[in-house]
């Protein structure tokens, strides 16, 4: 074991030797003329870099997801991190792909999200609070078509709004505001009705930003936002309220996506960042295009685990940036293993129980089958995984040995990696793997097809991807695929909102999961994201604060600088 | 007259030839190092340049006000902008401080603010839109407070307030949230309690962040603020709260000023944007602390007329910036004046009755009262009044003869610019004359001192600088100032929240009102700001749009350029 004591996120952070970034932008050919520095640190790429590289040929796309986590997370953004860093190391040119992290968590719970250790995106700082104003753009845009609704209400709703969905987004844990009464005072207060917010990582103009592939598709998809139904059950979109164009406008900056550099200075671009359980939880497309063709390997990280994530990446992200998937990496844990072996209770905010710290492959063998089940989900999709470890101090060798044999009986790929402690030195094995896997034959097939009925996009997603025996629909939830269907919204692609802590809607359930059926308690239609979402249990959609959030140990110290973040 | 038409100012401003703003920095002694730009055109300033500068000589120190406006404003801005750009072409190193926009007017009536013709600040996309985000970071930084009063609430409220007043912001017009119910839903959706949102430029920390000499100060303002009070009246801080900390770390890239430029390069620092008729509608003290150091003339702009912006400057913010005036200038129109002869009623979004367009030096003398009540207003602070007649293509010279004799005859300066036509060629007489006006001896002398009673500040307030009889407390009114005054907090300033369309509370008196007493409908405590604020009148905190608001007009073209935002 070592004894200097390890230093901490922010001390590593603090003392990095950042490289300009233009420098950094060169090293995968964008040159300075298409990027608008923010600061020395970070700058936003211009879009007409994707028409200029066009001809390039495209990198390998590999995203990085993981295996129903605890609580606590399993390192995919750590591991993301350090194997950008391992494979530039072993040669390659990699590029990262991450989503932007929300202020809502930064302040509630976890502080930020970085990385962590020796396998971070640098400067934390702004990657954490306002980075170049994108979540803030998106809470603007979100709430002028709310407001202008509410005005459209006002005086004397043309259209015929009866039944109104959109609501309001800010970017702060406020469980105070997840439903409020809007409009009282006086008349000319506006129309009294239930209303609320949610964070702006569940707006649907989020989703919009990460799947749009260019600006005048973002303007076509704001302008297919649905805020509403008549009574007749027509919707009404952001189009005929007349807020597309102006919330386009509030948008186009953010639309380019934010080019930051690892601890080791790889190319790194920071852009959206929709919530993983209710929404599409994958970085823009837009970054996507911008990497495939800078790089020689584009890493991307979808959140969750596979079932979710990785899931929405193949089935949706990837048809609608007309990219081809070649591997998947799929971050597992010692730890997490465990968990699955339903002998452990995983809290966060809380120290590991004892048990779990001691040497035990048995307890790591019996939560296998979660691992199994992630592996099988990303050869459906005929992706090569690679299973990773990412190796806590905690790790026994024959932890790993157990999570290594399971992988190769099943035919994926397997390294452990220590980024963490070791940086991209620590991940050249997982590197090496990863540019293995690249070489192969790769023949992507999504879980469904378009023309399925939106039903039976669903049930094969609950079945073929999670593992249930079927579906069961709330009446309601049958009626709205029914309406939709006859809006003409047949076509959508689906995406399942659902738990992330289990391959089933039940947070409770952990391993992989039998004989259940996966209950859809609602429909709902994100018409400018493009999909229609059906509900699995209650999906919080605004967090709240504890009652000492992490805000609450934030500062600035004498000389100014930033404490209590990490 | 013309033959050829005069072009729109989107049309301008898009052929304006701009430099790289690191060059606007270096002609007012800015080294790049101090800059973190934004782009190729904007930078923020840090501000280790004002220790670094502090041996330097002061600028001499100029505010830009004007008379009693229309609904249609009397081009305080673009006067400004005209000006600096003359005084560059005198031969002088002006520097011009500004308020950044709010997106609510943008989106709502009035489209983009940023000066017009050929005295604009350029980028005006910027300007108008994010900007840096610094509008974004306090919305952030106010909600997060807002956020962490009802997380409070919800965990039992040991801190026992009670009469909470701190409401939400957000930057856009929306009626509907001036008055809500949060907390609806479950017991776990938070307290049940009314509840609102104000535009974020009424914001007090909108105010706070103008008002702030440093971060330390930021900081200490924001642990000041009042939140509420507890049933025995004690006030409860945002420091209590545990909140300051991270607002603080929210806003401390947004303390740093934006610069920007003027069409002829002159450099402009933007910076805060505070409500002119309920907050202090000035311009930051870290911008003009900056800017006092760079150049040779500082202009600042206060919002609203004399009785307003100006009596804030004057009176708040030159004394907590520790900054000696030198001259006022203050923009008159022909328009203005024939409007306050009490003759013709001017509307906004309307164009002007017929009448007002015909040669009329006895309409222009009618309205004269005004003219001189405000130049009293800043003669009796000891400061030189340089009366600028903002041309327009319809006035008649014998109509500006009026206002030249009448400025005259009170012993003011004056003259005439067409910058807006001609730029800052068209405001070289009036540069010229604001040079001669700081060349004159100053006895900088504000309407109160500290040490008077809150209830004598509002008094000498409206009898001195408004002309009013004398003032009338409401009960309510009287209770609160005696409250504060226990509390601690006699000793601050006072700010009088009325109708920036009269010289008295009542928007309908024209002219300099006489035999009048100003009514104290509402006395509020702004803690963190640092003052009291008395309502006089219904001040709207939270706009609404109209029926076609301009962002219905706002769009991107198929190049995606932006249209309709001017």
């Amino acid at each position: 074991m070592d004894t200097k004591p390890f230093p901490s996120d922010i001390e590593i952070a603090r003392s990095a030797d950042l490289a300009p970034i233009p420098e950094v932008a060169a090293t995968v050919g964008i040159d300075a003329s298409h990027l608008i520095p923010y600061g020395p640190h970070v700058a936003k790429v211009e879009l007409d870099v994707i028409d200029e590289m066009r001809d390039l040929p495209d990198a390998k796309y590999v995203v990085i997801t993981a295996i129903t986590p605890t609580p606590l997370g399993e390192g995919k953004t750590t591991t993301a991190v350090g194997l950008a860093q391992g494979l530039a190391r072993v040669g390659r040119k990699p590029v990262l792909a991450l989503r932007q992290p929300s202020l809502g968590p930064v302040f509630g719970v976890k502080g930020g999200a970085a990385g962590g250790g020796y396998s971070q995106i640098v400067p934390m700082e702004m990657l954490n609070l306002h980075l170049t104003g994108d979540f803030h753009a998106i809470t603007a845009a979100h709430n002028l078509l709310a407001a202008m609704v509410a005005n459209h209400l006002h005086f004397g709703n043309e259209l015929g709004l009866d039944d109104i969905q959109w609501r309001r987004v800010l970017d702060v844990n406020d469980r105070s505001l997840r439903h409020i009464i809007e409009g009282c005072g006086a008349k000319t207060d506006g129309v009294t009705r239930q209303a609320g917010f949610d964070i702006t990582a569940a707006s649907e103009v989020m989703v919009i930003m990460a799947l749009a592939t260019s600006l005048r598709d973002l303007r076509e998809r704001l302008g297919r936002i649905v805020v509403g139904f008549t009574k007749d059950k027509r919707p009404v979109t952001a189009e005929q309220i007349g807020a597309a164009g102006a919330m386009c406008v509030l948008l186009k900056d953010a639309l380019k996506p934010n080019l930051m550099q690892t601890l080791e200075h790889t190319p790194a671009l920071i852009h959206t960042g929709p919530f993983g359980n209710i929404a599409i939880g994958n970085s823009s497309i837009i970054a996507d295009r911008v990497g495939i063709k800078a790089g020689d390997i584009l890493l991307t990280e979808a959140g969750f685990a596979a079932d979710m994530g990785a899931e929405q990446f193949f089935n949706v992200k990837c048809r609608a940036a007309g990219l081809t998937p070649q591997a998947a990496v799929l971050v597992a844990t010692v730890r997490a293993l465990k968990s699955h072996s339903g002998r452990y209770e995983v809290k966060a905010g809380k120290p590991l129980p004892e048990g779990m710290l001691l040497e035990s492959p048995e307890d790591v063998e019996a939560g296998c089958d979660n691992l199994r089940k992630h592996i099988q989900i990303i050869q459906d999709f005929g992706v090569q995984p690679v299973v990773a470890i990412n190796a806590f101090p905690t790790d026994h060798p024959s932890e790993h040995d157990v999570i290594r044999r399971v992988a190769e009986e099943m035919g994926a790929r397997c390294a452990v990696s220590t980024h963490v402690k070791d940086g991209g030195a620590g991940a050249e094995d997982l590197a090496r793997t990863v540019v293995e896997a690249c070489n192969d034959e790769v023949h992507f097939t999504p879980t469904y097809d378009f023309e399925d009925s939106l039903e039976t996009k669903i049930r094969k997603i609950a079945t073929k991807v999670y593992g249930a025996n079927g579906i069961s629909l709330d009446p309601a939830a049958a009626k709205a695929l029914a309406m939709y269907t006859d809006q003409g919204y047949g076509h959508l692609p689906v995406l399942i909102a659902k738990t992330q802590m289990s391959l089933s809607h039940d947070a409770t359930l952990k391993g992989a999961p039998r004989g259940w059926t996966l209950p859809v308690r609602e429909v709902r239609l994100a018409a400018g994201a493009g999909y229609v979402y059906a509900i699995c249990g209650s999906m919080m959609t605004m967090p709240g604060l504890s009652k000492s959030p992490a805000a609450m140990r934030i500062d600035i110290d004498a000389d100014g600088n930033t404490v209590g973040l990490f």
